[in-house]
């Protein structure tokens, strides 16, 4: 190449006035134009101006596509800009074309760092970079990448050095982030799920509130939980004969067996039956009776898991439930989730009794607010707080070195604070 | 205009290629001329790219600006992408030449969507409105412009709906956003301190649970808080003769007033003696035994609240403290800060004794990890539970209506998860 860049200069004309006013269509069109493309994208922004217009760029490893609209006029301009010689910006030209249904377009191309007008330095960067290192005591950043999830109003961002899977499942977008902050971190369609540096608050709490309360299980199921943690932690407890656990997308296993493995270490374990399914049809094909413990170990009410939030599904966990039986599920966030948050715990009183079902919470910082939610629901007699010995809690705890459970958190989850407490009174 | 845009397309040659690897000084330098040039930023993402070059963003309200550079030629691309006429963009062109130390500069003016081709649509956005609104079930959104507190690793953002106050104080940047998700949001120096829907998270959980646990304190002294949040809570309690406040800022406190009221709904109260000065040297000015509850309701220990993390500064509160007097501090998040967390502790025990300290949380979603920390260090008899009536505690919080503290939050707050005891132990 001649240049060290190619500036594709366009001009959209004709365009859909009602789409050249649609962030999402834009955001959505800029993006995809750039992968069809060849680019890496590595973030965007995009913002709706008052009272019309659209403004937006994506950033891609090999430069930036602008965006600037004026629904008033049907017209956009546009900008591609790339550098190397994957990235073809006509590509991008033409879709972008078709997707704000524009009547013309024009555009020229600009050669930007013609070769001929630059000579190429002796560029010492390993010298700049330890001058730099030792100026600040910690050597210079070479990328600003982030992981950003995000809903309406709340964004938790990650930065990361790369992602090291990505694989589009029968189910969803599974992805593996090499976060700076927390470790390897585990997204399904751009969800967080687990990180190797905080998941132990998750799986501690899930597994081992009900183990230590029911009187002896010796049975679980777990639904969902592919990332292997929940199960880790309950085959820790010597009392189990069995826990089946049900994921529904083999990808997720594999994801953790390659890129999470301290998660993932139960996998071979003799007393784990691994099941590839969908865990809404074991349940419901599941004998009554047949499990002290359920786990469920989903994601959001969105997506594969949605199922996992009706009323039938926890009826039918309450049947294979025996006489004594606990279940456990994640109940989202109270603040962030409320309205799932406050419907959910009404159908589990429902179906188990007002006075069977009980709230406990958990800091887990990345997800959203930090504050999330367990629930405790017993089929018969146990009770999360009266049948727990703190003196065997202790002990266990101590014995596997746990991180975030202990005799004092067992008892401390349950109170909730007030605005909680309301929400589910 | 003739046209809706102006375009400059920039190529600076012979730079400094340490200047052109370095991504904090081009962040700074295209945020600055973006702003000298009299545009309104509205975000800005720059990376960079391994081995080096740095690529970047400044999304205005105007359009954007752009900027590739390849330091081992010397060499930066630049686009500066203006719309109305407030902004000049030559301006921005200058500056980023002195900054980039560029031997030489060329640049072009496009005029992107030239008036003379376009033709103004009959565009009824109202319509177009209420028929999105109508699909979606809520109105189309029309900005979307977010409040980042970021550190190098991991950042929150919160969606605003604008800017309410913007002030540099003598001290630090004040701000309030009005944020969609916690209403209005206090930050200074772009870190949160406080917003109208969490705020009563902290500001009981700093107040009532020394002012119950102390025998009968009548003198309470605020350090900072200059929101007023800890006086109101603290003025909830009849047992008070008189709450002092030491604020440094009267720009916080000007701030609250005006666009926090709920917060700063104390300060006329008769028995809060507020004052506007430096709180280290307030303490150090005190009488011995002057307060039976000092509260340090500081920011992070940078910028003017350095002072209010040392040594020497805890001595004189432990000075000025009556002989069951109590100290409560917020002690930072044990994840998210954990090397200051764990020095505060050693030096509060060192000055008050090793089991005259004792650690509690809460959740409060718009702190880093949603998990924070306060310190109860006790001069003399006073314990946090030993010494709290459930009973007198429960009513409290009923007749007050109180959101998040009561009886059981009180005992549980103190149940710290194992790595976080760990910390401190």
């Amino acid at each position: 190449m001649a240049s060290l860049g190619r500036h594709i200069i366009v001009e959209y004309y004709n365009c859909s006035s009602e789409i050249l006013n649609d962030v999402v269509h834009i955001e959505k069109s800029m993006e995809g134009a750039a992968e069809d493309a060849g680019a890496t994208i590595i973030n965007s922004t995009f913002h709706h101006f008052s009272p019309y217009g659209v403004s937006g760029v994506v950033v891609i490893q090999e430069s930036h596509l602008a965006i600037h609209t004026w629904p008033e006029y049907g017209y956009a301009s546009v900008d591609i800009f790339t550098c190397g010689d994957t990235v073809n910006p006509w590509v991008a030209y033409q879709i972008l074309k078709e997707k704000f249904e524009a009547g013309h377009g024009s555009a020229v191309e600009l050669l930007r760092g013609e070769k001929a007008l630059l000579k190429e330095r002796d560029f010492d960067i390993k010298a700049m970079r330890d001058e730099k290192s030792s100026e600040e005591g910690s050597p210079i950043r070479t990328r600003d990448v982030w992981f950003t999830e995000r809903d309406d109003k709340i964004a938790l961002s990650l930065k990361h050095d790369g992602k090291l899977y990505d694989v589009q499942s029968d189910f969803q977008k599974v992805e593996v982030y090499k976060t700076q902050a927390y470790g390897n971190l585990l997204t399904l369609d751009g969800m967080v799920m687990t990180s190797e540096k905080d998941e132990y608050v998750y799986h501690e709490m899930i597994t081992h509130i009900p183990t230590l309360t029911h009187p002896k299980p010796k049975r679980a199921l777990v639904i969902g939980g592919g990332d292997g943690g929940t199960a880790r932690e309950l085959l820790r407890h010597d009392c189990y004969d069995e826990v089946v656990m049900v994921e529904i997308d083999d990808k997720v296993i594999e994801a953790c067996k390659e890129h999470l493995p301290g998660i993932a270490s139960a996998f071979d374990n003799p007393k784990l039956n691994l099941i590839v399914d969908d865990g809404i049809k074991y349940v419901k094909d599941a004998a009554d009776g047949s499990f002290d413990i359920v786990i469920v170990d989903s994601t959001d009410p969105v997506g594969p898991a949605e199922g996992l939030f009706t009323v039938e599904f926890y009826k039918e966990v309450y049947r294979i439930l025996s006489d004594d039986g606990i279940m456990i599920t994640q109940s989202e966030s109270p603040r962030f989730n409320s309205k799932v948050f406050k419907e959910i715990y009404q159908v589990y009183r429902s179906i188990f009794g007002q006075d069977q079902v009980h709230c406990y919470l958990a800091y887990i910082p990345t997800y959203p607010t930090g504050m999330w939610s367990f629930s405790y629901s017993s089929k018969g007699k146990a009770h999360p707080l009266k049948d727990f010995n703190a003196e065997e809690s202790k002990a266990f705890a101590k014995k596997h070195g746990l991180k975030y459970y202990n005799e004092g958190i067992h008892q401390a989850a349950f109170a909730l604070p007030s605005f909680v407490a309301e929400m589910i009174s």
